[in-house]
C-alpha cells in the first residue's frame, strides 16, 4: 500500500469485523451479496450505484419519480415518498442495509424503523445531528470542539443582544428550512426581522472571517475502523460550492493532522457508521467546524478518480461492515461543479469540452438544466508528483464553464 | 495534459467531429444525450453501462435473460434474442447507436439494420472479420501484417500436410466453434482427426513459441480519430487469461510503437469504429498478430483505474463520435481475472481480500460461480514512479486467487 503522509488508516484485525451478511433467500442467493437500499434518488444516490455494479453487491433506491437522476440508471429502483413510514418500510424489507443520499428522513421514522428491527446506517442516534443544527452546535461544543459561536434566537432583540452591534450575524433553520433555504447572512436587525417573520426555529451563529474553507471526509464502520481523506479546500460562491481542491494546497502538516483528527473523533463520538464529511473554516485563530453531512458529499466528488477508494465505495463498505478502503491520495485532483445556465442542451458542448481537454472528467448527473442548480461535475487530475494546483484549477473550471454555457461570473 | 511517451493521440480539430445528435423526442428530452443501445448483457455491458452513467448517456442492452450480469444492473434492460433479426430491429429502434458486448450477432442481420438506416458500430464490413478467422487471415495478410501461417483445412491429409511434421498444431473454427471451444492445439494427426470430426470450417495454424503475448488496445472514431493505450502483457494459464500487466515491463520503446502503429494500421484499414483490441505474440522474430476483437476487451479492463479514460467510456465516446479521451496512463497497474472455484459464497471472501489489501479495486460481474469462469476481476495500482511490477502481480495474483477460494495452480 502506498499512502500518502496525511492518512491514517487504523487497521483493525479482519477477524473483529462483522460484514453485514445476506440472508438466505431467493433474491441475493444470486449475487450472493447482501442489498443495500439508499434513500433518495438523487445524484449521490446515481454514483453510489456506479460503486455498487463493481462491488457486486445488491442496490435500490427510494426516489419520489422515475425521473430523478439515481432512477433513471438504476435497476433496483422503487418509487415511493420518504416522509411516508409506510414507503419506507416496504423499502426496508427488501434491503440489508439501508442508508440515505439526503438527511431529510424523519427522525420518528428513523426511529421506528431501528424498532423493528431495520438495520440503520447511519443510526437515527448519529444523524440527529445532521438535522438538528442545534443539537449539532451543543453537542460539538461539550465535546470541546471549536464551533462559531451561536444562540438559540426566536425575537429580534435576542439577535440583535448577539450581534451587539457586530454585523452582519448568520440565521440558520435549526431543522429544514423555509423556501429551500436554511441559511441567512443578516447585515442588520432589519435582514433578521424579515427572517424571523418566517417563524421557523433558528440559531444565530457569528460571520466567520475566515482564510478559507476546509473539508474532511471519514469513514467509520460499525465496528470502529476509520479512514480520512485528505483534507481538501472547497471554494464557494454565492453560497455554492464551485470547485474543491485536493489536497488543500500548501496546507502545514499539523492543521492537516489536527483536521482529520477532529473528524475521527466527532465520527466516533458520535457514533457514524459510514461516511462524514466536515466542513471547517480555516481561520487566523485556527479550525472552526461550520457543517456535518452523514452521507456521500459534494466535498469527495474528487474521490471517484483522485483516491485510491471512491466515496461512493467507501460508504458502500462502511454500511456493509466490510474492511474500509484506502482513502490514500493516488492524483492530486480538482473538481469543479456544472451548473445549470441558460440553455438545456449541455450534451450539445460535449465535443468542445472533450476536444478541448481529452482527460478531464465529465460526470452528468441526469438532471433537468435550471440556472444555478449543479447538473453535473467536472475532475481533472494529475500526477503525484504534481504541485500546480493551479493549472488543475484551470482546466477544471474552463471545462464547468463550457458545459455550463450562458452566463459566468468572468471565467 | 500529462501524457506517457507511449502513447500518440491524433487530435482533430473539434470541428471536423461530427458526434451522434439524440432525435427530438420525448425519451431523450430529459437527459439531453443520445442514447446508446448495446447488445449481450454479458459483464462488458455491465461495465459499460457505469461509464454510461458518468457521461449521463441514455444506455440500454439486450439480454437473454433478467439474470444476465448487465441485465441485473442497467436500467434500460430490453429482454430478447440477438439472433433474431426482429428482436434486433425492435431494440435498435429505441436507440440512436447500436454497439456489441460480443461478435455473435449474425452477419446478415448486421447488413440488415444497416440497410434499414440503423447506426451501427462498428460497421458489419468491420466486425466480419472478427467473426471470419479466414477473412482476418487473408486481410492482415494483403496488408502485409505478420501472422502466424495459415492454411484452411477440410480433411486430414491438408493438416498433417500443413505440419509437415512439426507438430503441434493449432486448429481454429472459422466462425463461431464447437461446444464452447474454438482453438484446439494437436499434438498429433489423431487429435487433429478428432477435431476435423466436429465437421465445421477450421484453419490450421503453426505453433508460435513466443517470448509473451502482448495486446493493443486503440480507439477509433468514425471521423477518424485514433487513440493508442499503452501496450499491455497478457499471462494466459490453460488459454484463460489470468493477469494484465500495464504497462508491459522493459518492453524496447521502438516495439511499443512498432505494435501501438500496428493496431492503428488495422482500426484504419478495417474501419473500425470503437474499440479494436489486438493480440500479438511477441517471439524472437518480432511481433505477429493472433487474435482481433471490435468492444470493450478482457486485456483493457485494468484501465477504469490505470488509464486517464476507461475502455468502456472509451467505447461509448467513439460510437458516439465524440472526442476521445486521453488513454494516457494515470498509473502502473496489474489486472487479474477472478475465476469461479468450488465454493459459490464469494462475498464470505471480501471481509479477507479486502482487510489484507485496503486499495485492491474489486470487480465482481454477478455472475453465478462455476469452476474456471471468469467471475469477476481485481485491479492494484502503483505510483506512476513505480517500476517494480513484480509487487502489483502478488498482490492481484493474491487477491483474485482469495476470491477464488478452492483450488489454486500453486499461487
Amino acid at each position: 500500500m502506498t499512502d500518502s503522509a496525511d492518512v491514517r488508516v487504523p487497521q483493525d484485525p479482519a477477524g473483529s469485523a462483522n460484514p453485514v451478511k445476506p440472508p438466505d433467500r431467493a433474491g441475493s442467493a444470486r449475487t450472493g451479496g447482501p442489498v443495500v437500499g439508499m434513500v433518495g434518488g438523487g445524484q449521490l444516490a446515481r454514483m453510489t450505484a456506479q460503486a455498487a455494479i463493481g462491488l457486486g453487491v445488491g442496490f435500490r433506491v427510494l426516489a419520489g419519480s422515475a425521473a430523478d437522476s439515481a432512477a433513471q440508471v438504476t435497476a433496483g429502483t422503487r418509487l415511493g415518498d420518504y416522509r411516508s413510514l409506510e414507503d419506507l418500510r416496504d423499502f426496508a424489507a427488501g434491503c440489508d442495509v439501508l442508508t440515505f443520499d439526503h438527511e431529510h428522513v424523519p427522525g420518528e421514522h428513523l426511529a421506528a424503523l431501528e424498532q423493528a428491527g431495520v438495520r440503520v446506517t447511519p443510526s437515527a442516534a448519529a444523524l440527529r445531528f445532521t438535522q438538528d443544527k442545534l443539537a449539532m452546535r451543543e453537542r460539538l461544543t461539550r465535546l470541546g470542539i471549536a464551533c462559531p459561536r451561536f444562540a438559540l434566537v426566536s425575537a429580534i432583540a435576542e439577535v440583535t443582544g448577539f450581534a451587539a452591534g457586530a454585523w452582519p450575524v448568520v440565521l440558520k433553520a435549526v431543522s429544514g428550512g423555509y423556501d429551500g433555504k436554511g441559511v441567512w447572512v443578516c447585515g442588520s436587525a432589519a435582514e433578521a426581522q424579515a427572517v424571523l417573520a418566517h417563524g421557523i426555529g433558528l440559531i444565530a451563529e457569528e460571520y466567520i472571517t475566515f482564510e478559507r474553507e476546509l473539508a474532511v471526509l471519514v469513514a467509520r464502520s460499525p465496528h470502529g475502523q476509520g479512514a480520512v481523506y485528505p483534507v481538501v479546500e472547497t471554494v464557494q460562491r454565492d453560497g455554492i460550492c464551485r470547485e474543491v481542491i485536493a489536497p488543500a494546497p500548501g496546507l502545514a502538516p499539523g492543521r492537516s493532522a489536527q483536521a482529520a483528527g477532529l473528524a475521527l473523533r466527532i465520527a466516533a463520538e458520535l457514533g457514524v457508521t459510514g461516511l462524514l464529511a466536515v466542513e471547517m473554516f480555516e481561520t487566523s485563530g485556527g479550525l472552526l467546524v461550520n457543517e456535518l453531512a452523514m452521507r456521500p458529499h459534494n466535498c469527495g466528488h474528487w474521490t471517484i478518480e483522485g483516491a485510491r477508494t471512491s466515496q461512493f465505495e467507501q460508504h458502500l463498505r462502511a454500511v456493509l461492515d466490510l474492511p474500509l478502503g484506502s482513502p490514500a491520495l493516488a492524483a492530486p485532483a480538482v473538481m469543479a461543479n456544472v451548473l445549470g445556465g441558460d440553455d438545456a442542451g449541455v450534451y450539445d458542448r460535449y465535443v468542445h469540452v472533450m476536444a478541448q481537454d481529452p482527460a478531464v472528467k465529465v460526470h452528468m448527473y441526469g438532471k433537468p438544466v435550471r440556472p444555478g442548480r449543479k447538473i453535473g461535475h467536472v475532475t481533472v487530475t494529475g500526477d503525484r508528483a504534481h504541485r500546480n494546483t493551479g493549472e488543475l484549477v484551470d482546466r477544471a473550471r474552463r471545462a464547468a464553464s463550457y458545459l455550463r454555457w450562458g452566463k459566468e461570473d468572468g471565467e
